[in-house]
This record gives structure tokens, C-alpha cells and sequence, in this order.
């Protein structure tokens, strides 16, 4: 999509440096910068300090990880070391396993002048195909919100939580993807989007991309969403989701679950958009999924821009006070009306996944 | 409370300078400043700029303001503007206007020699009313509280949301008058405090006043609220309200809502504390609640202290992004488990609050 309207994906390999370009998150929206990783210790900061974030767009940070290790060392021991260290940069997003499981599988039997190569086309298959389903997602969330304007013909009021936008994927987005194809198909739409604290990534990474590509939205404090319902100003919820179980219930970014709740008291409709390479097959109880717990100085202290432009880092919070920062929540499935996949919308339920993608 | 181990109100009548003096709360935690209000106009603005807050604590400004207005000028047309500007000074809490109407009745038939003496001691009483309230709103939640610690002889864990703090009323609170009770008596508490988004009122305000009185506490998300619930980590909640209905809905600070669904989701119980002078026996139908739009700077931006300890305002959201700033949202009663007011706990209900009110 679009940045200062030039076309972007959000990682992508470097031919003639022979190295991989992303787009460094944690600067946006004060500063656009693209930066290099070089070495596979690269690829695990850039996920770890949130450079680069979101379920799909980890998992291809991944694969381009194993690519940048092979290309500094093919000893398997480093490799496999490699690897793990990949897989713990994150302990939520489940295809972060998923995206190094696949590329390793490639490694198998193959000569080694050949294995940078295979693994390379490997990691720009992975995110080829991210983009592929992030594109069917829209094709298919849009359906949705087409229902919604054809029965109201006013704009279509969605909200959203966190970044589960474009920058969060290759491209496209999963929670975004149907509202960008709304707007390409000119179907007026608007939307809420929660700040999302601590990091603010709706504010910072949501309401940002959706600004690049024209579309109209307003930044609400996390709070905000239930009394927008109760008064009828929300047609429609769209999130993400880091992990989604074979039962339904999906893991996602902190605060999650309030809004389904809420979109549930006021009968509104409460999507999750996801590629399906974020079902878990294996954990059932959600209880059994592993919370992130993140710094707390990610809640105590905040960076924006001063009045003379400059970039500062402020502490919010009394000095003596301690903080907690949890970074996920879990919805259960009878909040969900519905997953918005690659393949089609399904129901929040084992049976309908099953059927589905089994 | 404490404020550096001295003892405090929130506001007093200073008889030797004949004003009024405030805790400027805006610049709450970060500096401790004590504000002269000399006229009207200047309890107005406090109560604007949220200088004071809390529906308790605004009353006590609105009553003083009357004192402020006619040490100023007598005329009844002056008076009558000055009580119109106070009522107008927020829009929401409903016991603004019970504070200034109650001034107003005593003015009339009053010798005009005698008017301020009347005045002031209305005012006077009307806050040591309101210390004498919390006090009993501490006591009546005590109980539940004990009944909790009797059960479990663990740390009892409370979530509180915004400020109904001390630094909401006179002295002692609201929401945290049972909290204070509980640590003096000796039962081991802990408050997850809601960071309280867009003026971070939890963070800055409640956190603060809970550390100085040395209660543990832990600020979190607004987000957090509900994973907390759902591991079994919050024994009760309990909220402030700015206007509690007839009917027991309560309207209170933005994102309480989300909370009581979520303490309903994971049976928590959900307890409002409250003055019944922040009852509205006329309003029936909570839609007609008048809902405070507030600047949207309140979230595009944020004050804290940078690396040199020096206070500092900073821009957190993209420059070309719109915000949208609504101040209060209204918990059904289904959701409240309990009111507890200086009489006793009630329940959320006309039936129960007209018995013990009416």
C-alpha cells in the first residue's frame, strides 16, 4: 500500500545488497524510515524490539531470518540455533514457529550451493502468499460491509483495534484488507480506531495508513468503543488475531475481549480477520495459551513530538508508581460472529475450522 | 490524605487571605502545587481546565465559587450569572448544579450584611458533608472487602477505574474510601489501577494518592482489565460515578462499561461508590444523559517529564489524524452489583434506591 504515495510491502529482499528492507515501526508516524538487516541476530531484534510486528509480517521476518543465516553461516548447529532464537524472539504470535518450520523443512536434502537460493524463494513465497490471502481476506470481509451499505446506503462505521493493517502483514492488512477494498470498490467507509495502548499502534500504525491511502477515520481512546456502540455509531467490528485456537477463541492484542464483549451487549457484529496460518491446531484451553508479558516502560513512558519537531521520550506515570503490560487478551469464540479467512468466513467454532481448512 | 506525609483537603477556605485554595490537579503527579481561587471566574476555569475534578470535589468548588461571586458583587443579576456559569462549568455532573442550587436557597431572605457569613459556612458544611459521606461510604464498603479477606486470607485485588479518589471529593473518596478503610484496619489490599485514558486520571491521580498513603498498587492498561478477570486476578471493582439514574444506571468516566462487562463476563462483582448527592431522580432513560465532548488535545497530545525532569508537552498521534474525545460512558444496571453509598449498599435498582433514599 501506499506511503506518501509511493507503493510499499512491509519487508522485502534487497537484490542488488543482497540484504532485507524494512520499515522501521516503532519510528512511525513521527519519522519514515526503511531499514537493513543483515545478519539473522538482526532479524531476531527487529522482531523483539517491534521494528517489525504483527502475526504475517513476523512470520515473513522469520523466513527472511533463516535466508540472512544461511547467507552467514550453513553449519546446521548455527542454523538450528538460529532458529530457536527466532521462535523465542516472540513467545505469542504462533507462526512465527509456523514460518521457521517451513523454511527448515526446504533445508532438507539440499546441496549446499543450492540452499540459499531455494530457502530465498522460500521466504518470498511466504510472504507472496501472505499477500495472496490478505487479499482473498478483503475479497471476502467485503461482502460484509457491501451488505452493510446496501441496506443502510450511509457510511459504513467500523471499528478496529491495535494494527492488524497492512503494516502488521506483507501488505493489504487482515482487519484492514476488507475495509481497503470497501474504499477501492467506493463504498463509503469510516473508521473508529482504537488507540490501543501501551504502544498505540492504532493511533500510530492504523490511523497512519489508513491517512497514506485516503481513507477517513478517528482515533478514539481504547475506553471509547462501548458508549460508540451503545449509541449506534459502530456498524461493525474488524480485528486481528496473533493466535487463533482450533476452538474458536482468539488471542489478541490486550483489549481484545472488551470489545467484543461490548459489540455483544449492543448486538453488533464482531469479525476477526486471519490467515489461516495463525490457527493453533494444537492448544485447546485458551488458559494454556503463553501471555506475553512486555517492559513496562512501554505503559510508563511515551514518545511523540515536541514543539520544536523533535523526538522525545516522556515519563507518563508517577515515579514511585509500578506498572504491568500484559500484551495479549483472549476472546472467546461465542463473541465472535465470525473469521474472515483466506477461504472464506467461517464460524468461531472447531467444526466450521475443521471443515474449513482440515 | 497525605500528600509527603502532611495532611490535606482537596480544597479549603483560606480565612486569613480570604480565599479559596485548591490542589491544582493538572499538574498531578509530577508537581505538587497549591492554587489561590480569588474570584468566580477563577473557580470556573479550575473546574474547566479540570484544575479540580471528580463530581464530589467540583461541587465543593461550585459551592465556594458562590462564596468567590459574592464577596465580589452582591447583585442579584451578577449572582445569577455567576450560578449559571458554574452550572455550565461541566456538563455532566449532576451535583454541580445540586451545589449551586443549594447555595442559591440560602441566599434568599438573607440580610446582605449576613449573606457572606451564610454562605461561607453553607459551603463549609457542605464539604464537611461530604468528608462526613465518604467516611461512611468507606465503612459500608469495608465490609466488603473484610468478607473477601475473611474468605480468602489473601491480599484482596481491586480494580479501580479513573479517579474517585480522595483528590475526586473533600477527603477519603469514593471509590477508594473502602480501600483506605481496609488498609487502616490492617487487611492486606493491592488496587490495579486503571491507567485511564485520554487525562491518565488513574495513573496520575489515583496511583499517586495510593502510593502516598502507601497502599500497593499497579498501574495498567485500560485494556488489561479483562485478561486480569479472566486469570482470577481481581477479587472486586470498584468505580466512582458522576451521575448515578434512578434507575441505577450509573454514567461514570469513560471506559467503566467495558469494565462491568467484563467483571459480568468472569463474575467479579462490580461496585459503585457514591454520595447520593450524585443521584439524578429526574432523568430516566440514560440516552438522555448530555455526554461531555471534550477537547480531542486531551489524546493527540500528553504531558510528562523528559530526561532533564523537566515537564513537557508532546504530540503522540500522526499529524494529519482526527480525534475524537467523549468524556463518559453508562454501565446498565444489570451489570452494577452494588451501590455503596453513605447509608448503606444498595442495589442497582429504582426499587432499592427509592427505599433508601426517598
Amino acid at each position: 500500500m501506499k506511503i506518501e504515495n509511493k507503493e510499499y510491502r512491509t519487508i522485502w529482499f534487497d537484490e542488488t545488497n543482497q540484504l532485507v528492507k524494512i520499515i522501521d515501526q516503532t519510528k512511525l508516524p513521527h519519522q519514515f524510515i526503511i531499514k537493513d538487516l543483515k545478519t539473522v541476530k538482526d532479524a531476531v531484534n527487529a522482531i523483539k524490539t517491534m521494528e517489525v510486528r504483527g502475526a504475517p509480517l513476523i512470520g515473513g521476518t522469520a523466513a527472511y531470518g533463516i535466508v540472512l543465516a544461511i547467507k552467514e553461516n550453513k553449519d546446521p548447529e548455527f542454523i538450528q540455533k538460529s532458529s530457536e532464537e527466532l521462535i523465542q524472539s516472540r513467545p505469542t504470535a504462533i507462526n512465527l514457529k509456523w514460518a521457521v518450520d517451513r523454511m527448515l523443512n526446504k533445508l532438507s536434502g539440499v546441496k549446499s550451493d543450492e540452499v540459499l537460493n531455494i530457502t530465498l524463494k522460500e521466504a518470498n513465497d511466504i510472504c507472496d502468499e501472505d499477500e495472496k490471502f490478505c487479499v482473498n481476506i478483503g475479497l471476502n470481509g467485503l461482502k460484509i460491509i457491501e451488505d452493510i451499505y446496501n441496506k443502510t446506503k450511509k457510511t459504513v462505521n467500523i471499528l478496529t483495534h491495535c494494527n492488524a493493517g497492512w503494516l502488521a502483514t506483507i501488505n493489504w492488512g487482515t482487519a484492514t484488507s476488507p475495509i481497503y477494498h470497501a474504499h477501492k470498490k467506493g463504498i463509503p467507509v469510516h473508521v473508529w480506531v482504537d488507540e490501543t495502548r501501551p504502544r498505540n499502534q492504532g493511533a500510530n500504525l492504523t490511523s497512519y495508513e489508513l491517512n497514506e491511502e485516503g481513507i477517513a477515520n478517528t482515533i478514539i481512546a481504547d475506553n471509547a468503543g462501548g458508549i460508540l456502540m451503545q449509541r449506534g455509531d459502530v456498524d461493525m467490528c474488524i480485528v486481528g488475531t496473533d493466535r487463533t485456537l482450533s476452538t474458536g477463541d482468539v488471542c489478541n492484542k490486550i483489549g481484545t475481549y472488551l470489545k467484543a464483549l461490548a459489540a455483544n451487549d449492543n448486538n453488533v457484529p464482531f469479525y476477526v480477520a486471519l490467515p489461516s496460518s495463525t490457527i493453533d491446531w494444537e492448544i485447546k484451553n485458551f488458559k494454556d495459551i503463553p501471555i506475553e508479558e512486555r517492559n513496562s516502560e512501554e505503559l510508563s513512558h511515551i514518545e511523540g513530538i515536541d514543539e520544536d519537531n523533535k523526538l522525545k521520550k516522556i515519563l507518563i506515570y508517577p515515579k514511585k508508581s509500578k506498572a504491568m503490560n500484559l500484551a495479549f487478551d483472549v476472546t472467546p469464540a461465542k463473541y465472535v460472529t465470525g473469521l474472515i479467512t483466506e477461504k472464506g468466513i467461517c464460524e468461531a467454532s472447531s467444526a466450521a475450522l475443521s471443515k474449513m481448512f482440515k
